[in-house]
């Protein structure tokens, strides 16, 4: 039973205090969402107070909002985390709804867009849950030793293997399970590599591009220098003149621009790289599972002949963004080294986990799920693009690099500039980033003659597509 | 079916070729173990050459142990990660073995010690594995979107209300859901934490102590500076005077010694952190739920008024190391600055787990894991300690601490030194670290007189103790 302490606080009389802890074990999560309190009586026993006592307390708690009562079965804890709390202290100084906005408040951060091009969740439907909760009871039942024991620092061996496997037969990559470090989501790979590579050394990232990866290297301490990306890719000129010594890119399709890096400039990056001893690529093959048309292409590891290329791929795409399973692929050169320095770190993954997916690989249900997921976002993107073609925006659109990735851009021929679009949009509740947003330089890339959005279409929702077009036929044409 | 490749390296012949590219896959782990490979004639027939060239090329691989055979049943991959790998090749210049021994082999370290008191995995009978995969099933099947949707940076809400609730019924702490963070590992929480207090600060550690925070705060880029410990725990006049920012410490247990932090020297070490708006303490509680007797002590952050102590716990320690969550508890004023600086990274766990880790702990599951826990350990190092005082080390052998967590001191009255005494130890294949390995300074802690070992027994295995007490005495007292 929740235990009230008499000792402090309590001037203002038993009532006032049993209320004042009850709200603040509600309001900082002890008492959880639609738990039930104990009864008056047996509340009132507890505590050696009056029924009457309890009752006032109660009342008031709910006359606030935050309990309610359900007749014959009591009285229950209000899930504030669904509401608004609600604005019932204005003659309290020291209210709730004040001591709440001081603390960042990350899973009330709800979006209220129909429709945010921002967001990448997966489908709850594609995820086979009952497949996987069938695997992961196979593993807990081989009671085997090393699912309770420490995990090397490069992951659970049988996980590597699979993902070897996997690389080979997809991505025609002839790695050992060696090469392999498992990871928490890309993020613990960035910082494990930041302080292998030292963070004395100049990071450069492709302008425009995923701001994360740039601001995880500047959080672990190192500079970070954009390199502006060009029909090619990340220009190899300026990368040169850059001075950096370590590059992050996305040659199989970078993000957002699409843009597919061809042979000659990744010739040119790998003889960048071969031109010092500290000179190292990081090639980050996000969504190259994705790629719609055509042969996937080689990886930049592949053509590497001098151990220069980190090779980082996620399950966060493939599977669900909860799903915190990343890997990268050293070249066999530094694998030891890599281990000397950092080999004591435990591996971030959970062994069930690890032991788990690497049955859904080797059994052939990742590979599956992945034509699975393609035919799922095919038809999502195709509909999407249809009806947009099909609508008044098409007139003045253009859609471009759509054969490729989760993704694609809408450039508009508009006399309005991007942010005041993108505005419009949002008082549609239609979010959607534009390509601008992806610069680390602000002249380039967005001028009014020319506002390109982003749309990242693999999290909306199919049914809400029509209505999505409509609200973006408002937005863009109507203004 | 694996496919071979023709085009390269096969100056020598069909047979070799496919002999060298079946051994190179077996190497690394791209053909499993005890994998099946083709019949001989359906290879040869989607290879294309004769049967008898297959032939020859498995003969060739099983006298040299990658495959083995079963009559009948067919040619499988030889599970080498469990065998030494068979010295065949004397003849061959590009050996396996060398090429094996280029790569460091984490899965491969074994250690053959009878008895390894460094180690401190759980055992396995302990850990609930079908409660656990009950509990999995159920979050499951609730097919909540939260479960494939991006994680906030600090955990699933439910998990840190779960933690919440427990760390108020079981460390009598008063905090919200809104202050925990949760991390994959202890590391990963340092890691964020020398992301937000500054490379640029100074962490003070404990002399001795655990080696791994030292290395993860360098390797983050931060100097550390090692403070000596004395009978009540960190010593605060030389804090003082270590200039130190930030100092990590466990009041409740110390590691390895086991020292206590009274009432008095945490009062000190709180008034040294208030002396500066940049000093702040990391209470690292990694083993309190251990404690055999007596109450347990209060948080050094329960008495903390001025937001300056970061509690720090795992659940790795409690459930398993191959378990990867672990938490920390923000002081409320700082929680808001926290998020604004690394509120962009994705939580490092798996939502499954957490979730399912927050029904383990709502359903009191977590609580009685706990109390069967310590039980056990109780036991175990009872049966330890008796064997060890009916032995003949009893006469020459002092033991310290032994009241509280999952280690305890062994000093010795021995004509011999640590080091010596040690290997002695280890010619009979028992393992037992030195309270001097702990120091970071060498001139301390251990002089001939009184060699001191720390016995760290929450991995041993009970029926061995009688051995291991036998082989002690034959390293100890007959030298």
């Amino acid at each position: 039973m929740i235990t009230i302490d008499f000792e402090n606080r309590c001037e203002f009389g038993l009532c006032e205090c049993i209320y004042a802890q009850i709200k603040t074990q509600i309001l900082n999560g002890t008492l959880l969402p639609d738990e039930k309190l104990p009864s008056k009586r047996s509340f009132a026993e507890h505590l050696g107070v009056s029924v009457i006592t309890i009752q006032n307390a109660y009342a008031r708690l709910i006359s606030e909002g935050y309990l309610y009562s359900i007749e014959k079965k009591g009285f229950f804890v209000t899930n504030l985390s669904l509401e608004e709390v609600p604005d019932f202290s204005k003659d309290s100084k020291n209210s709730p709804a004040e001591n709440d906005s001081k603390i960042f408040l990350p899973q009330f951060e709800k979006t209220d867009f129909f429709t945010d091009f921002r967001n990448n969740s997966t489908s709850s439907e594609k995820f086979p849950f009952s497949l996987w909760t069938h695997l992961m009871r196979k593993v807990l039942k081989t009671n085997d030793e090393r699912l309770l024991s420490r995990i090397p620092a490069n992951g659970v061996f049988e996980l590597r293997k699979a993902i070897a496997k996997y690389l080979l037969e997809f991505r025609n990559m002839n790695v050992s399970a060696e090469q392999i470090v498992i990871g928490a989501g890309t993020e613990s790979l960035y910082t494990m590599l930041v302080q292998f590579f030292g963070r004395d050394k100049l990071y450069a990232v492709e302008n425009p591009g995923y701001h994360k990866v740039a601001k995880i290297f500047e959080l672990n301490g190192a500079a970070v220098v954009p390199v502006d990306i060009d029909e090619s890719g990340i220009n190899s000129d300026l990368l040169e003149k850059s001075s950096a010594d370590v590059v992050h890119i996305s040659p199989a399709h970078h993000f957002p621009t699409g843009v597919v890096m061809p042979v000659k400039r990744r010739r040119e990056i790998l003889s960048w790289a071969n031109e010092s001893e500290n000179r190292f690529i990081i090639e980050d093959d996000y969504d190259s599972e994705f790629r719609f048309n055509g042969k996937p292409l080689q990886t930049l590891q592949n053509a590497d002949e001098n151990a220069k290329v980190i090779y980082i791929n996620t399950f966060s795409k493939t599977l669900s963004p909860s799903f915190r399973i990343s890997y990268m692929v050293l070249p066999e050169r530094i694998v030891n080294d890599f281990f000397d320095r950092l080999g004591f770190y435990s591996c971030p993954v959970s062994a069930f986990e690890q032991f788990t997916l690497a049955e859904f690989i080797n059994q052939g249900f990742f590979g599956k799920h992945i034509i699975r997921m393609k035919n799922y976002y095919r038809n999502l993107r195709n509909n999407l693009i249809n009806q947009l073609e099909a609508s008044k925006i098409a007139s003045i659109a253009k859609i471009n690099e759509e054969e490729a990735g989760l993704h694609f851009l809408l450039k508009l021929n508009s006399p309005l500039d991007g942010k005041r679009l993108q505005q419009k949009l949002e008082e549609h509740k239609i979010r959607i980033p534009l390509l601008s947003d992806f610069y680390y330089t602000k002249n380039l890339g967005d001028t009014p003659e020319n506002p390109t959005f982003v749309l990242n279409y693999s999290g909306i929702q199919k049914e809400r597509i029509s209505e999505t077009v409509r609200r973006m036929e408002d937005s863009i044409i109507q203004s």
